[in-house]
């Protein structure tokens, strides 16, 4: 304790953690005032996603890059899995969609994008673990072929989808949750090997003890969710103060803030030439979201939401979660990075975020 | 032909044998029996898919594993091409069009898909010539933009697209002939040297002479296609019997039993870490179905059929085609197998499995 | 200039440079000669696109093949912006697009698929830097999401699509162009050591002196723009004589031809085994197309067209363009080429060529 209360003396970013009970305040005093409560929301997540970076990087130490993304998207995903089971709960199922396919498309390319970007400004190539990579980037690509087989089965052949979709998806999500839970035994367990680093960074900071980064870890992560709460209701309405449309804030906006904590883990994987822990976070938190958090919502809308959901998402985001994977696969098979493979990325995430700046309110 | 009885008298699979006539005779007394009929049919193509699968692999001794596997995948495809043509007489275009869909898919997925698995249950990584495996889907691909751009057509310009797929499709029948022509000639003869195995594993069985292997290989096949007959007539109605779509049974059981003979050989390839063999019949089968046996059946459909077939495939299989060959590329781009990578194959597989079996009759 | 004469007197190819007056002459006198100056004036590009390719060669060998590549894509591009500025003028987008997507398809398969095939009958197995070539095929990559996207997002809400398809099309054009720069600045500044060849052939004819090579390539690259004006105005009337559609005439013979001078230096480059210099060439002038000449005319048509110009092309054509890119990333992932990766390339090529010579003229 006395470990953590030194660390946020020294480190300016965590003097913004003073954020958090205000939102919490605020939200009780002023609850429709949206637009302020949407700042100091995302005022609050950053220096709890920077606690998070830190407190995962100390596990991560002790458990190798690999395991340590593994267990940072486990934990950083709760934040989405939160987020988008109080959105099942109202039966808002659009957002909910927008955002699971947002969070895939963000973190395929923005948050992989950016790594490459920032790492490549400080080391002239880097190289990464790309078994490892092509792991990530199989289970994506197996988890876009089961988001899209419904939507083009629907498009080719309207009254037959319509009929299929609902029973089709919870098969579908049953199939990819042993996929996910394969996928863990194999880089876990049987060829854990594989997932070695290719080769690690300098150092940094000293870590914490392991019983403090799991503590810091777990209650970090319950404050991104309860703050992540404040900032859904807000987002909405100030959003629309602001200007965005809809399909803008669900895909985007709610995927960045939802993802910052493991972006912070990400980028300072980068800029310490770890970019095994970068690629490892990007993809597998994108892979996890499609294949486990997806899912049990699915599943858990048969109990909790007033009707059933279904993996059945607006065709404009089918062709970006497929196009965004493609790209993953195409960039990372050579296990090389510099900066321009960053910029590359990036400006297919640009090319998605314009679009949806400017699609009318009506769509998606 | 004594080494052949000592063979079936040691192998109690192929007591098996004996349900073969048994068909024949069934087929002759009672022909309306479907769900008999079926299960006869069945029970007759395992043992002479494991003839198939043991004369092969002596032929293979002799010449290499990807001669081996390209001759293995011609006659094994004999099977599919006489269902096919007699589909085709009696102007089934519907189940000639699922069964070339489905077998190109089931091979470059189960059987592909099912020999990582196999293999990896055994052999902790299995690597093989991805040379051979890259020629093999690149030949794929080719032959899956060939089966795409009709289908595209139609749907971006309905008009213009049902103007020109006839004449379209002849044409596109005789490139793909010529491709697989010279891929022939490319793979024996100007660069043979580059389809030489990995590594071998360490023998197994001792090989039959080459007369004998030859012989069954051909009396084996022929066996094959007839009892395929007798299984294609009671397929439909006996899937009715047990609740399955006529997608489902055309696309899935039709491909499955009909490639069975090549499984065999393919699944035991892989489990005697000759995994060139199986990825060679795998791909090897799904581009010479696609490439050789899909454009024949158009060029004779002139001859044979009420009226010309076309190239044109429902939506749905063309996008099943186009992910499947999407996966085999970007699966076989490394040469090295884990049994993960099986599991994510076949997962690719079980997901459009799953969409037909839930298909309403209507469609496709 | 003695050297250019002596060049021109010893190179009998270079004799048809008497048909470039001719045609102007030619097309002052008879106007209405449709054919006759179509074939005068694809005459005359032959000896003009030869002398283009040996002054880029006479600088690529100064500056190494990989930035020779690039100028060489860059004058060599000069024939289809004037093109399209001419069409665009007159405000024939159909022709501009179709232009620019045969450009982009024509340079990607023809051109690398024909120089794999030219380099495959002389070399064995050749060698390329696919560092280089796995830019050109990003930046490719990019390019097509760009043009993707537009006619995703039409199709999939015509509604939306065409609410958003103009302002939309000036952000993506802006982000091509910025993207073309920073990959300028990354493969000729920053990382420049990646593109050096992967090994040299046996090095050809005397290289001309710098300042001969660079008057020649800025003077012939102009002569290629004033006979491709003439080529234009005749080949659509031509094109009618000789039976062939529109959409054919557009997307191919204005393509062949406008990439005629390229196509000589690539496959005189893949001749000699420099595929380095050949690859450099097709996937960058494709790539240039794509990233710079296509936004270049989005953004120009605001001030010399009759009405704006979007990039939101015929669907069929984004297909074209999209399996041609994928293609292109598969193809060039191994940085190894044989005779047989030449045709399986230029079958693609074939496959697009004979749709688009059946499709009705009403389309595209």
């Amino acid at each position: 304790m006395n470990l953590l209360l030194k660390e946020i003396r020294h480190n300016p970013l965590l003097w913004l953690l003073v954020f958090v009970p205000v939102v919490f305040v605020t939200e009780k005093l002023k609850p429709e005032a949206h637009t302020l409560l949407f700042v100091l929301s995302v005022l609050a997540i950053v220096p709890l996603a920077a606690m998070l970076s830190h407190a995962t990087e100390s596990v991560a130490a002790k458990t190798g890059d690999a395991v340590g993304g593994l267990l940072n998207a486990t934990l950083g995903n709760l934040t989405e899995l939160v987020i988008a089971l109080t959105a099942l709960r109202a039966g808002q199922y659009m957002l909910v969609k927008a955002s699971i396919a947002g969070a895939i498309v963000t973190n395929t390319l923005f948050m992989l994008g950016a790594s490459f970007l920032l790492g490549g400004f400080k080391y002239h190539v880097q190289e990464y673990n790309r078994v490892s990579a092509r792991l990530q980037a199989g289970l994506l690509f197996l988890a876009t072929v089961a988001l899209l087989i419904p939507s083009a089965i629907s498009r080719a052949d309207p009254v037959a989808g319509a009929a299929i979709t609902q029973k089709l998806s919870v098969g579908l999500a049953v199939l990819l949750i042993v996929a996910y839970g394969l996928g863990m035994l194999f880089s876990l367990k049987t060829h854990r090997e594989l997932f070695a680093s290719a080769e690690h960074g300098e150092g940094g900071e000293a870590p914490w003890p392991i019983g403090l980064a799991l503590a810091t870890l777990a209650g970090v992560t319950l404050l991104v969710a309860l703050v992540s709460e404040v900032f859904v209701e807000s987002v909405q309405k100030a959003a629309e103060a602001f200007g965005m449309t809809p399909a803008f804030v669900g895909f985007i906006i709610v995927a960045l803030v939802g993802g910052a904590a493991e972006m912070a883990s990400a980028f300072s994987g980068a800029r310490k030439n770890r970019l095994d822990l970068s690629v490892g976070i990007a993809l597998g938190s994108a892979s996890q979201i499609a294949l486990f958090v997806a899912p049990v919502l699915v599943l858990v809308s048969y109990f909790i939401g007033p009707t059933p959901m279904d993996l059945q998402f607006w065709p404009g985001a089918v062709v970006m979660i497929f196009l965004g994977t493609l790209t993953a696969c195409l960039v990372t098979n050579s296990g090389r990075s510099t900066w321009f493979v960053g910029v590359l990325v990036l400006m297919v995430y640009a090319i998605f975020a314009m679009t949806l700046y400017q699609l009318p309110p009506r769509s998606q």
